[in-house]
């Protein structure tokens, strides 16, 4: 009678040929990534891992975080073979076949070239495939597991090469200061990466040492020993054990003789030499059946329920009023900023939704996120100064259905721009509030400025994600009313949204019963003779500005554009009414709101455009007034371009 | 006879009173981190280190970075009382003196919140602020100087809750991958981050288990007893010895009562407490000058020699055609992909240029950064799987003279955008060339693609350095020829370039002898009835819509946008020959080329345009032309989207 490794390993030999061939079909591909997973991955996702192929959606399964993304051919194969489903919705959903592994990188298959659960592979919980992040991820739906109670365990392989990605540090770091022992990280130790060897410094034994030091249980195994691999797993996890993390002593392109020599790495085998490598494997199979194994019938575990992810339920809050009253200064003269106002909606959102969680990299108390974790401290994360790992954690957390508000300055979220990128491609619904945004906090510098933010968010929604909606949304308030509304919508809304809040004070400019739409804008002086466009702190001093038009005899509507992307009929509306003329006023870089309103302006025609933005590098100023006027945005100087237009 | 040590420590207790004084005077700052740092700075710049205060431009002296920018008073404090000099260039420089310390965080001040050697602050290398990037800048100056055989020594200050960041583990397997011993880590560990106490992950102890398992000789000292770090930088520095890390013990808001007390993170002391903290002072100072100890004249080390940065000299490099020659595909039908190109036309910069440099994250066989890798190996930098890392040693090779072309996929740069508006905010003169952008990549996927990359870097093109020039230029060519070009063009321009490249090969468009400047376009297919402005491989398919468009007598002219920011003139010439009408077409998200285009002609008025661009998050596919299709780029919606505005 043939053991369970025995029948696993069979099992592992077979699918190498599934990986080898459909890459070749598909013309593309890393057959020898996957190939050095081959036995591991099987020894999971056929055994070790508690969960069902027939359903992805199962909350309390166990799950798989391919970080090396490009490795994915080895799950495509395991995962058709074992039925699993696939499908954008369990609604819609349908099993996987192994014929369907000829489909690899084409236009209409669920088997895009890097894991995304968004194309309909729901067995994935994030968009993988940008090297670095699937740590992070797996840490992210393990704070969910842990927040949730369950006992759900999250396997990540990672690259040998990619760990000299940092972001992988700092998960290991949230990993060891959390103490998430449902995580097991897997160290992929082929050897070898894109254009040459990985370095020594990436070897098993330095990946074991530092791991080591950093607090977890460091393990160097041989990653194509079925029984060590399952018995380091055996022996290693459970309650109060240290996070363990294995180095895996792999070969890329295990059992091709062709893949074994040289660098195949990112290439799929000529079709003429398919041939000799399927005898390679038929050759291991056939030794293997001689001793009498076979595969027979071989299931993962079974997870402990069924549990599905929590649905995004409309959350309404109470009254900006209500909600801001906490607030001191504003009871005293209904001045707050941006920022505080967002800490205190937060806290309301907590309230009204329990899958409210927030992340912060040691800024909370100038985000005024530490409003929410003080109220919710088991709902919040404190992520210490690391960006990237923060982000991909948020990814982790929403795919378990949670909702993660994270909170940064604007300018430190620009370190996590590509992790940003990744969580729009897998549909994650995270909401980013980064603080501190444009010039106006004025003395510490450039440094900590959001200047290109608006652009990079922006760009993102001129796209859609396949269901119409904007892959992002941009949400700029310019008083606390504002600003609790659109906390609440970033709430409602499916899908990623950035909102920019502001340093320094702002009045009251809303009522409670402003309603605040994507796409929206809100006319707050109503001029005739030209349009004033402005967002977030440059609403206030383009009033100032057209106060100072209005002596010389000229009314400017002055239009708060506070959403990204902008419905052209919000710009068209406002430039009939005002002659036609637009002026765009923000106090960050260009090919932002101006671009947006400039791009509708001049595909309806008939529209004159003007734009002021940051047109230099900002400096350090200790006054915001001439840090505003050195950069040609003060209200003086959006009157005179004004005037220009007139 | 008092010591030199004692000498220092005086000293060092007197620096503390401006420190102090000029943060509260700014009414912000960062005091309490300055005091941690202040025995350590003071025996590197008035002892160790080897400068000269009056010639802050000498490439041969010793160099301080600061990762931790917040802390910079005590840099300020020490370099105005060594009266150092400041100023934007050696011709236009002045003597600081103390007095100028009141200055610190004005809108004129050299002094900015944070280190920026582009606001007049030649002691600095690069701008820091934004955290975690300071030891690979270190890195980058130290490469630099091996490559020159030069014995200058950086030394590097580190923020303990900012050695959180993964960019720092990057630069430390880079450090100890290359051995570079002429790099000092100096971590400052007062254990207190801005809202909560350092974590045990980022503890002295902590920090130098790791750093010994990446191979760095980690030694914890007290930051506070000069004796002993002077002490550890001689028994561990010199020849053949591993590069030294230093966990330094230190106190935030050394010697002053109230600023150890509780959380004084970035927060300067009110005007009422200065004078307890001054006696505070005056106490310790009394003390020591009581047992005759006077400072005396303190002066730094001497440099070995005095050398300058290497000037940018203007290069011509040999003819395309004959450049190109060199690849046997373009020899038989002039077709080549433009990341191909690239890699030719950096070997002859390379030839042209003996500063010039290459680095790549372990994909150099894709960018094709390999042809230099091969030619020039001891100018060449493998970065491995790190873009931040790369990103930041890049501005330190350039502060040193380098001219360094950064290579990767496109996509992956996004890995580094806060490194790269920092490096702008520097003024750092490097070179960043993104591979396989836009969507023609196809099997790949999302997670390779530049989707927002022209949109981000756009964002930067529209502001200018201080002298006019912009922040960032963005180049995209769309042959063999144009890529030399426009290598060549990066290589004379003084600032940061970023230039897209594709995966596919395309045809040879134009001849030798074609000029390509800063802001211009092309037009390729001459016509009068609408302008077609596309980018890179979407210049080829506007092309083939202008032939479709034939058929039914449109005349479409197709300009090659191939230069951000554009001149307006490109823009309004281009309508007016064309009947006012414009259609963008760019393969990647907006706000890019098209917002730009749009922005001009709306300004302008009278012209009409309307834009294609990657409307959806794509997907794999095996097939370029379905790929463009299934994002309606393809010709046939290009042409279709033409006839709609005709």
């Amino acid at each position: 009678m043939a053991s369970v490794v025995d029948r696993l390993n069979l099992k592992a030999a077979i699918l190498c040929k599934d990986i080898v061939r459909m890459c070749t079909i598909a013309g593309s591909g890393h057959p020898s990534s996957g190939l050095s997973l081959v036995h591991m991955v099987t020894a999971l996702m056929y055994n070790k891992m508690r969960y069902s192929p027939s359903d992805a959606w199962n909350n309390s399964a166990d799950r798989l975080v391919l970080s090396e993304g490009h490795a994915v051919p080895v799950i495509y194969a395991a995962y058709a073979d074992l039925e699993g489903v696939v499908g954008k919705s369990k609604a819609k959903s349908w099993k996987l076949s192994s014929k369907d592994l000829s489909s690899l990188r084409k236009l209409g298959s669920v088997l895009d070239g890097h894991p995304n659960p968004a194309e309909g592979m729901p067995f994935f919980d994030a968009a993988t495939g940008s090297l670095g992040q699937g740590a992070s991820v797996a840490a992210g739906l393990a704070l969910a597991a842990r927040t949730d109670g369950s006992d759900r365990i999250i396997y990540c392989f990672i690259g040998d090469g990619e760990s000299r990605e940092g972001q992988i540090w700092e998960a290991v770091d949230f990993i060891a200061e959390r103490g998430l022992n449902n995580v097991v990280l897997i160290f992929n130790c082929n050897g070898q990466g894109q254009s040459d060897y990985v370095a020594s410094q990436q070897s098993p034994k330095a990946l074991a040492g530092k791991l080591a030091a950093a607090g977890l249980n460091a393990k160097i195994i041989d990653g194509h020993n079925i029984k060590g691999f399952l018995d380091t797993l055996k022996e290693n996890m459970g309650k109060g054990k240290p996070p363990l993390a294995i180095c895996a002593e792999t070969i890329k392109g295990w059992g091709s003789s062709i893949l074994t020599s040289g660098n195949w790495h990112g290439k799929p085998l000529p079709a003429a030499d398919v041939e000799t490598t399927m005898k390679d494997y038929d050759r291991i199979i056939s030794k293997m059946k001689s001793k009498g194994i076979r595969v027979g019938n071989l299931q993962p575990g079974k997870p402990a329920k069924t549990t599905r992810r929590a649905e995004i339920k409309k959350v309404t809050l109470a009254k900006p009023s209500q909600i801001l009253k906490a607030d001191k200064a504003f009871r005293a003269n209904g001045a707050i900023a941006t920022r505080r106002a967002y800490g205190l909606a937060l806290v309301a959102l907590g309230r009204a939704n329990k899958n409210v969680v927030g992340l912060d990299a040691d800024v909370k108390n100038s985000t005024f996120a530490i409003y929410f974790h003080e109220k919710y401290p088991d709902r919040f994360f404190e992520c210490r100064i690391a960006e990237q790992n923060m982000l991909s954690m948020a990814v982790g957390l929403s795919a378990a259905g949670k909702i993660p508000f994270v909170s940064s300055f604007g300018k430190f979220f620009s370190r996590a721009y590509d992790q940003i990128e990744m969580a729009a491609i897998g549909r994650a619904n995270i909401k980013i509030t980064g603080s501190h945004s444009g010039v106006t906090l004025g003395a510490d510098g450039p440094s900590q400025m959001s200047l290109s933010d608006v652009a990079f968010f922006a760009s993102m929604s001129t796209a859609h994600s396949g269901d119409g909606t904007p892959i992002c949304v941009v949400l700029q308030p310019i008083d606390g009313v504002s600003a609790v509304k659109m906390t609440e919508l970033m709430a409602n809304h499916k899908g990623m949204c950035y909102m920019r809040t502001l340093r320094s004070d702002t009045p009251t400019m809303y009522k409670d019963n402003e309603r605040f739409v994507i796409g929206g804008t809100k006319t707050v002086v109503k001029g005739k003779d030209i349009a004033i466009f402005g967002t977030a702190f440059m609403v206030h001093e383009a009033m100032k500005a057209a106060e100072l038009l209005k002596a010389d005899g000229i009314k400017a509507s002055v239009v708060d554009a506070y959403s990204l992307p902008i419905k052209a009929g919000e710009v068209t509306r406002a430039a009939r009414a005002n002659k036609n003329r637009i002026l765009t006023v923000e106090d960050n870089y260009g090919q932002a709101m101006g671009a947006a309103v400039a791009q509708i302006a001049a595909a309806e025609g008939g529209i004159k455009v003007s734009s002021l933005n940051v047109p230099k590098i900002p400096k350090s100023a200790r006054d915001v007034g001439k840090l505003l006027k050195y950069l040609s945005l003060d209200a003086k100087s959006i009157a005179k371009k004004a005037k220009q237009m007139i």
